[in-house]
């Protein structure tokens, strides 16, 4: 809860400009909106600087659509993930102003340019990663962070990896994307300096077990600095780097 | 590799100041030094800030002595964790300087005080869940982050939490250490802008599975913003925390 | 075994006006019914207060029509629970009176209103939660209680939960639904003086691993009062839930 | 957050008889006591009816005594569960009033009989079910719930189990604790009426993984109004059963 | 290897009536065939009294027709398992004589009545159970046995259970379909005298995870006297069944 | 229940032999006795041909003696599996007849000779699984049945195996305890006529998982045949084999 | 990096052949392509002697395509592995030489046939293991090893094995693909002197957990000589035993 | 069967130098010796080049010492693996001739140094991966091939193992042993061309499961040519090692 909103609040009160049911109320009118289904955050934004993130899968169109009408009259930029395309034609059919980037399954409502700032690395092992580090890659451009795209540099072919080095130690954060053994985000962390967030892809079969395997191997990477997200969850991968890259930039500016 | 020792390496051999076996030499005499049964890693300090440090578990104490008495040649602030009494008082009776974090269960070799720069917050749910939060708090302030303790504040009495609230706002990163369903890691995600790392520990029992509730539990953290780290790996939360805090300290000096 | 009806039927016995060989029939007779594929639990009703319930999925629709039928002779509020739309279709042209809760899937068969007494909680954390919830919600209504909805107030906005914790505060026992780690069950717990039932949803993804996670978390909650049923079970869950209201209006009363 | 004390509080404010920065403070000031490595929930007595407990394992014996008496200045019946021998004998020297109960593990601070209400029955399948079985009996018992014990019933001699049936039927909530398959959850949820609380134990070898097959049998009961806790958590399971029987209690009185 | 016919082919070889490469082929041949994608085991039939069962999962229909149709030329009541109605089409557009089981998804090429001998007792926990159980009773008939069949008789409704118990009892061995908790196996070990053979269902959802719920609980069942299959493994359940019952019947006759 | 003591009773009653509450009472006087932490099944004898079977592991060594001396005023060869050395010399000191079998880790309690009727093979994989292996032949032989082992067989040198082939063919049923990969079980199945009951045992390391290997590889046998029991489950195994080696040599008296 | 080039660019360097430009552009030069989505490794070829292999599963039909034509420029023999119909029918309109193996999934582009050195034994226990096994064989016949394939020979009926149990004995390696239990690997890794590469298969039901059965029974064997590739990885398999047998083939000739 | 012999035995059959019972019992004479609780294979020699191996995990010190003295009458360079001090002592004690190396657990009996052929590269991942490398070198020692040794060459810094990338390339084969994620495992099969073999070990905590997160890492290497075997099994990884350097040298020579 905000303090200072609560002192002007409690001020109020003193001076009488504000009568004690009406303080009542406010204190628990939250500022949260129902719409029966969904309670939009619209606190959120005040709280942690983005507004609310919509994951599409497990709603119903309706319920998606309802709830993009409802914040888009507030914010911008909102990011609607693991969209299919299904859900973006409705979408587009309902709201003005939407965006979609179709390898990363995200629709971006009321889209506008962020200055992009600092240097994030989103890294993949190979080509079917690609989907997981594009929902990487898009959500830290739509927050505002500025993203170099490493793909297909796995660890069977160490060079290649090697090859971009100098370029990946840019970065104020770094994203890899790995299925199979997920060892990439290993061999990374051992040879950069800053933060970097692992994101197992469920890339794989057999004993990869849905992406078990790369979450186990990225959980027990023998490099610090490396942390990790769920399986297939590019968009907290790169939610995550865009915290770190832009508390980095605000500090320098 | 540095491009610009490459690059002057090269240059002597140009001048004739290198000769070409000893150009090749020294392309290949990487900075690591072999004990037979460990490869110190001292480029490591250069390429990503901080010295080797040394996990003592599955290594025996003549091991352990051994490498912490190389690296003490040439650093300070070494640390030696998941050291128990048995470990320190070896280490103490071969190395002048060092020092022991008992519930850290961390050996600092050479320690020498930093500024503690910027500010971290480590956060746990449980009592019990002290020896991880002090793992990574210890780390923390040893490689120069500043730290503020929050221990005791799980979910099962929420107000201690929200008490403490603005505190923990003012981190540049955030630890969250707790153990059984691990659910403080999504809370204080939703509450906070800085980047949480989650440390999942082995506290609990039955269909805690050593950690592995927990440590599911914060990989499908509903809020965004949070990275998990191993069972127990106070270290690794700690580091990546000090990785962001540094970036951010040393980007507004 | 009902003691006062083999009292009687041992009093007839022994006044002659019963022979031998209707006894043992009778004390076989027990009250079910045998269809072939289904033995329909006639008893049910008089030992726990609720005729039997059927659950849709794993049996083709002519059993579930044979066994509605047969049910429908003698009891009303039947739930047949996981009935699709198809199978609806098939109940509704085989039986005269029924209802079709769709969110919940659930089908009502000789629906019929009865006082609701009490009070339940029904809490979700999101709005993928809403079909598990409204299983829970409606099977609670269904047998006679009566059910407050709390939806989409996950713990990524705790002054979401904490707003109408009040309201929450008002129910004799409280459900909650949740997937991905399933913390809302604890924090709930933490709050609220009744039992809590926790029902892990497999909303989620990734290591999610179709709702274990949010198991898990709950099994292993910190708060206690909160026990847990088999994931995706609204049913169960509502069931437990009306059991503990009806015994608390009853003694009420 | 109690409604009526924050109008109070308000209403102090607004006479004047309270300054902001006092109010500010006390809306802070939340009712809980700070030991370092605890944070001492004073407030949970108020909230749920039932004042802290503490679970000794993990916790050092200095930091359980320690909770132990801060708790005891203020209430009795203080619980300390999975308590050794060991820290029975450390809690004896320090605090004056306790009592041990060595099967359930269990460790009463200040004990004072209250009126054993209700009527709750405790089921164990085997011999070697009994800690888990006692310690939900002495936990429901130590909060003020009348507990019958039924133990040794399990369903290899399913004979045992109807002989008891008349009695079980007569409590309010039964609690379960089986280890091996579980069984006995079902077929006593298939009896009764009363809402039970299944406890799986680790009791049992090979595939019972600990316990796990047990919990997963118990999970999914073909009975319904089965609910269940953690792996050997007769404590959480004596806990959630007491709450239903003390408000079907509370509201007959 | 047949010592018998061993002696018969080394006398044939003393006396002269077979050259060495004869012989040497002769003990090479053993009665296998080759179909290139399947080596038809007809020396089984000898060995274990049964000729070679088809499991068609997994196989391509144009292999199952093929194989059947070999088998065909030298047996009877060839059982081809896990048909789907497509296979038994094909089947049965290509061999004159199969009957087709649906429930039970068993073909079974020139069938053959046997006099069914003995008598096995196949009990189902629900309606949803059926194809296992029908697979598991079609096999033993197919095979000689005489089955009852028990169905719909779970343990959420005991007296259903013990009202059969009598009848139960005639069974040289019991086959136990179950599938959620699968309790009912033990329930059914401690009642009965003969072997049961525990056969674990996918019947479920959520922790059932595919029936190892059921499959774990069989394994752990408190009651001796219990062996389990496969999970769905009706077939496996079936045929050991049979092959107690026959050898009881051959011993008796 | 016994259907003609049942029509005794009655028709006592009906001639006034027996008055209603005498009746009813011994409708209830279920044959157990109660020792407050163990019901001893009595009517196990009757109904199942085995007196009651104690499991040690998990009882206290108090619980043990007094359930042992119990059961020992009526029944001779009472079997206490999981009998360490410990459990035996305080048994040996409160019971005159008993012996112990070290390597099955068996006490039987007034042993006594039976004619060991039939045949069963106990076959084990390795020297290691002995222990299991044992657990299977003696109790067998405790019960009746005569037990022919052929232990070490493994099928890493399958010749071993078929050497001892025309013996294992003479059994009646067939014990088979391999931990590691359990491939023995399979090989025996395809060898062998009679039901092979499998016991994974928990021999290994690593991806053997404590026997979990084992238990999957016997579950998934490709031969028909084999039934399984839990990881070191020789108890079980050699009970389920006796009751088919009996029934057989019954069958053939 | 190849240490001749590296002396030659040093040559050249001092010799004034080449300017430090040049030098530091070719050592960044390493030997790949970026198509944008994936980066070409052509230095494989030199580094392994096997162009890279395209495993199709998870890229786009047009990915595919590309990657294919690229590569197909400078290699031949290439390897597309698990690609579908469809995806032929894609890559055919694109690339004039390319042969399709529809059983193992496998398209050869720019497909040549080497002379078939040495001998590999593909090994399947039953029909549905034919799609892995017959990767593994075309794999190495692709690469140049003869291959002699031995299917349907699974442990069920173990003479089939031992029939050609002298064929097998001749090869350099060979490849065990089985699913279910996975029982055959250990038993041919008992016959035979060679290495054996375990494939453990999908093929299964129930408890076979999708090949995890398979896969921990050949990592169990109690044969030594066996190792194990993912599965369902007939590739790597083949890949795996045509290592070894080049390796014999070229230091024999 | 060795196909020579037979031809022998039936010549001399039909010479009449043999008597038709000899025959038989020699064609059942196969080479093994039964010590009760072992079969000593000592047909394996002659089958695959190596004498039987004493895993002594699991066996008492009496059946190890019995079954070495039994082995050292034929054999020499007996490999007894997982061997303690404790049991080196007993060995020591009854058999003249025997090596034991400490930290690879193993005991030679009757040790002859063999020329030493060929090469193989045993590679560990960090310093306490050391017991399973050595493990795996003296294994491929003892059977007679030449041993490099790479330890501490882990991927967190990766320089590390590129320094030695040239001498690795010399290998026959490359044993790598690594816990945590495992990932050197592919790291070094993307850059050598020989056959590698992964040994996963359990050294690691939390998420590493035991070994598991580097078994499921190296089972999808990225890289071809991995192949793996069981966790902590660095002598089946020595042993597969050994054998295809042997087939090398052997058919070099």
């Amino acid at each position: 809860m905000d303090s200072s909103l609560l002192r002007i609040l409690l001020e109020d009160l003193q001076k009488g400009e504000l009568d004690i049911d009406s303080a009542l109320r406010k204190l628990k009118t939250l500022p949260f909106e129902d719409l029966g289904y969904a309670r939009i955050d619209s606190h959120r934004c005040l709280r942690t600087g983005v507004s609310e993130v919509v994951l599409c899968a497990g709603k119903t169109i309706e319920q998606i659509v309802g709830i993009a009408q409802r914040i888009a009259q507030n914010h911008r930029n909102i990011l609607l993930t693991r969209a299919s395309k299904e859900v973006f034609t409705a979408v587009e059919a309902a709201i003005d102003s939407c965006q979609y980037h179709a390898t990363a399954r995200i629709i971006v409502v009321n889209p506008t340019r962020l200055n992009r700032l600092g240097k994030i690395a989103v890294v993949s092992a190979g080509t079917s990663d690609m989907p997981v580090a594009e929902e990487a890659a898009v959500t830290a451009e739509t927050l505002g962070s500025d993203v170099d795209r490493f793909y297909d540099v796995g660890v069977a072919g160490i060079h290649r990896l090697l090859h971009v080095c100098d370029d990946l130690m840019k970065a104020n954060a770094a994203v890899v994307a790995a299925g199979m053994e997920g060892a990439l985000a290993s061999v990374v962390g051992g040879l950069v300096a800053c933060p970097v967030i692992g994101v197992p892809t469920s890339v794989g079969y057999g004993a990869s077990f849905g992406g078990l395997a790369a979450l186990l191997g990225m959980l027990n990477s023998c490099a610090p600095g490396v942390s990790v997200v769920n399986i297939d969850n590019g968009f907290g991968a790169g939610y995550q780097a865009h915290l770190i890259n832009k508390a980095v930039c605000c500090a320098s500016s």
